[in-house]
């Protein structure tokens, strides 16, 4: 078996591109993956799983459609199942995000911001 | 819809014993959980599940049967499903664990360290 720790930060410094998650950790039949926010991400929802973020550095909004949560670095927030949301990051910001693997990043609402679901760095 | 962020901090702040996980969050059928680790616990595993740990400060040490991993601020690991594991901590290591809902603290090992597998804060 493997005994090496998952560094966060050495997996952070492995790529530098925005929206994009990757794959560090894998649990029964969910990943963990880290992103790089910055600027407004699409609106979407996950129609099938609740999915959960972790600020590891820097500040990002979440936004609703009754509202929005702010998270700093240290906050973790779980968006329900369903729930149409709106990430966005004014500087950079590093998230650890758990959900289910093949979890898509823009749910619901396809488009350009679409990334790989299964890169693992 | 709740647009409250989960603090880490000030959930470590509420509680002050050790091998006692606390749960802060729910996503889908899985609990985030805190917990203060010093000292040696059990040898144990959890037969129906992986288990994540994350390193939020200090240091532990998850021993296996065939080798360990030591564990830093901003590690993770995921303890296979199955795997005899022993978690100590020289001094006192604040862990955020992730593993489905109803996952007991000593596994198949049951004794006086096992914890209230269903405490909030």
């Amino acid at each position: 078996m493997e005994h090496q720790p998952i560094n966060l930060e050495d997996k952070l410094n492995k790529f530098t591109e925005y929206w994009s998650p990757k794959i560090i950790a894998k649990m029964n039949n969910y990943h963990f993956k880290l992103s790089k926010f910055k600027g407004e991400f699409v609106w979407h929802n996950h129609t099938t799983t609740d999915e959960t973020f972790l600020v590891l550095d820097g500040a990002m909004t979440i936004e609703f459609r009754d509202g929005k949560v702010e998270l700093q670095k240290g906050d973790m927030f779980v968006v329900p199942k369903g729930v149409e949301h709106k990430p966005s990051a004014v500087n950079e910001c590093k998230v650890l995000l758990i959900e289910p693997a093949g979890t898509i990043n823009t749910g619901n609402a396809g488009g350009e911001l679409t990334a790989n679901d299964n890169v693992w760095i």
